[in-house]
């Protein structure tokens, strides 16, 4: 999940410095705006690693925006006040009126992350706690609220790295205290409970971004524009509801007040500025090889080792669920052939997913692959799989924007169920470059016994590489989970991703079977 | 909650064979129509007390409709088919396409409410176990799936005599197993597990419906109606939603596919049939009194019980919430003064709610109350309250049906926080009959010092009686838990009254102290 936000990713001064002055305008004018409508409470929480400039970025947009029309709260121990009252008291509280901005940092999300780092609560009670602010968020904005939130994100390294770079600058020190480095210790607990929270409470009403915190200007600037436009996305769809409210009520029909639930979407939000943006994809090594007389070596020992495990797995009841996702070419079918030619016929299936049909269609879009979870002990093979949801009904229209980003919550719920339940699941990305796709569309055409495999809509996919690559982006950052991580693999060299997808099949297999 | 599905309804048989036929020819149409839409799933799920026609009801209305066009399942203990699967398999396995309708006895609800009920699992993992379910629900509701579901009640009373019948006819004793009995004796249990799932899946996008279960012909109407108007209402959206998108598209503006998130709601469905409704609110005996010299020993006697118990809970630290309401003139004020004589003034204090103010109106409806709850020790009476949102704004149109819907799940949250921070809470509603509010209506006309006390609303409210009845009948049944009950206080006779609230609040008080 995190792993989309440890890119490195720098945004140059000479930039920033352009960008600001345009940002900074764009928010005070939207802020005009909010206010004179009146009707949206903004909210903004800001949660994360210590040292990932949370405080920072709420310090630079109260510099960027009109002070007068910001909420600020910061919440710590409870006051006397405040214990003697329900824990969700101070935050109502708090509540920015319609057309107002309230900033967050260390919100309601702050004790139960914490207490669940610190093991002090349960699984079960870490998600009671959770149940209750997707609850609390939910009734604001479903009433017209405005959630945003945003988890500011450093590796382990990158933290250390900023602690004691903080601890060095004697102006700064002092913000350094033995409670972060406890944090910092506990670190991977910390970062559990990140990613169960941000699965959870990923809801579309209150949705998160994850932003990596290292650089100030890219954080800075990534946090506004997103603020700018969500933010004008939500002023533009009052303004679409208010006219066709007009519409109706000359048609006579009643409507109902416009809020986050019966607004219809927009998606233009007409951006002046945007940020450049690097995806994980773009930061694999795609340069590495294996030579074909390794490969075979190796091939031979993993498929031996795979069709033991393979064994093992269906006299243990262990279901194996490997799903295999990528550009068109990027060699799932070598990946597939070369599985299961270790595998036992009997106790394997190999699904391939394009379109759906009419008696699919007639159903939910988990419902195709719900149906074909095999018996306990068998293999399945998903050529494609339910993140077409996410990937080409995304990135070519056929689901709506709610409908995808809702996908993320859905998927993560399809999953958990699947590893309750003990299954194996192991999920690849194989990517190639533009270059790569474009040389083997090109050899296709050339071979005749492959030519087949080339149709209009490779090219056109190719079109929109760019948006795939996004969505791909997005799928790994709300998808990947330390139950069920993405495992990327670099495709421009054919055997080396055949065997790393082997080798890592193994590894998962081994660990699972012997647990 | 289930208060109101004890009321002894009943249809007589000449009135449910002038129904039936009617209503049956209407399910048909309607099946049809969804059938050529080919839009919407329909998935009806059963639940309830044992014996109290559920499977008797599913049989009906498999008569009454096309089962050509109804998928029904009864889900036992998993097959082992089913238990190398996720649980939810059988479940998606088993969904309705689109335009067709599915019949669920002991569906995803049966094995978590008896696990809870046998304390198989704690009350964190049944909370875990209904989330699933809400998630499973939500993800269906969203893609368009119209679901409905069913609470089939019987008391505990009613249960016994059922079961007996039962075991008595020897066509049908085959139907009663030790396991109901079992069942039986765990009622309590049962109904506390009840409770909570209904509280928390009574979701927007897929409400209960708790029905009486005495009387064969009243609940299969009751249904039959229930199911019926459900249909009419989205068939009616998905309508105007298609009238909404020409228009838009002329207007050349893109919309997205109608899904209950953002199809306009109708409210008019245009029943042909009704059923009568008895609300909890007509079995009251109005007619009990306390003379004048009995009440004012008794009055003193809770008069200073109260004040020690207040004075205590001031010491212990333990708050105290009272909320009344009821009609107008229904007694509210002289109940309050009664109480209140008996109280400290530093520590108690009486917030009446008429109008939001401007301030409060720039906010979320549950802030205005959440910010007056008092510091520890304190006691506070609410001369109405947060209940405004499902009763004034519900009958006077000020909250749409989206809103005040959804408010009963919104309510059960905030009541539930404040009695986990033990906060004593107490509901009183107030009834007088329609007569006794004329005859006070009119008392106060002629009396000086009381004229002010009523204005053209008080009239203007009573010819809304039956609308804020069936209102006070649909709060009672949602927000009655057995944590938060409602108290239905007999008004006709303010002595009577007076007493009932004051004995039923030092029994709360002396309770929750000696915890």
């Amino acid at each position: 999940m995190f792993r989309t936000a440890e890119l490195d990713q720098k945004l140059p001064k000479s930039e920033y410095k352009q960008i600001v002055p345009i940002l900074r305008q764009e928010l005070l004018d939207l802020q005009m705006e909010l206010r004179s409508a009146a009707r949206t409470p903004v909210i903004i929480v800001f949660a994360g690693v210590d040292g990932a400039g949370k405080g920072a970025t709420v310090h630079v947009l109260n510099e960027w925006m009109d002070v007068r029309w910001i909420i600020n709260r910061a919440y710590r121990k409870p006051s006397d006040e405040e214990r003697e009252r329900p824990e969700f008291w101070r935050f109502w509280r708090d509540l920015p009126p319609k057309g107002q901005v309230g900033l967050y940092l260390s919100s309601w999300y702050s004790r139960p992350v914490l207490d669940r780092a610190n093991a002090i609560i349960s699984g079960p009670e870490f998600d009671e706690r959770l149940d209750r602010i997707i609850a609390y968020e939910n009734a604001l904005a479903v009433d017209g609220a405005l959630i945003l939130k945003f988890w500011m994100h450093l590796s382990q390294k990158a933290q250390k790295k900023r602690l004691k770079s903080l601890e060095r600058d004697p102006l700064l020190s002092w913000q350094v205290t033995e409670k972060d480095w406890e944090h910092w210790r506990l670190y991977d607990r910390f970062i559990e409970a990140a990613e169960r929270t941000i699965i959870r409470t990923n809801t579309g009403n209150a949705p998160w971004s994850i932003v990596e915190g290292v650089d100030p200007g890219y954080r800075s600037a990534t946090v506004g524009t997103g603020i700018r436009d969500a933010i004008r996305k939500r002023l533009n769809d009052l303004q679409r509801a208010d006219a066709l409210k007009t519409v109706n009520n000359t048609r006579g029909q009643e409507t109902t007040a416009p809020t986050d639930q019966n607004v219809p979407e927009t998606d233009d939000v007409g951006s002046t500025i945007s940020l450049p943006q690097a995806t994980v994809l773009s930061q694999l090594d795609l340069s590495q090889k294996l030579n074909k007389s390794d490969y075979k070596v190796e091939l031979k020992k993993c498929q031996a080792q795979l069709s033991s495990l393979h064994r093992r797995a269906f006299e243990k009841g262990v279901s194996t669920i490997i799903v295999f996702e990528g550009p068109d070419a990027a060699g799932k079918g070598g990946a597939i052939r070369r599985i299961i030619s270790a595998l036992d016929p009997h106790i394997y299936q190999v699904l391939p997913f394009a379109a759906p049909t009419d008696e699919e269609r007639a159903q939910h879009y988990l419902w195709r692959f719900w149906r074909r979870l095999s018996r306990a002990g068998h293999t399945t093979v998903f050529d494609r799989s339910w993140y077409g949801r996410v990937l080409v009904e995304r990135v070519e229209g056929f689901a709506t924007e709610k409908e995808w980003r809702r996908a993320y919550a859905e998927i993560n719920d399809f999953e958990e169920q699947l590893i309750e339940h003990s299954i194996v699941l192991m999920k690849y990305w194989i990517h190639i470059d533009k270059d790569e796709q474009l040389r083997r569309f090109k050899e296709r055409e050339q071979t005749p016994h492959k030519s087949w495999k080339l149709t209009d809509e490779d090219w056109r996919n190719r079109e929109k590489w760019e948006g795939y690559e996004m969505a791909a982006h997005d799928m790994v950052q709300y998808t990947s989970t330390h139950v069920a991580p993405w495992v990327l693999v670099e495709g421009n060299n054919k055997q080396f991703s055949r065997i790393k997808v082997m080798k890592t099949l193994c590894e998962k297999l081994e660990g699972s079977l012997s647990e």
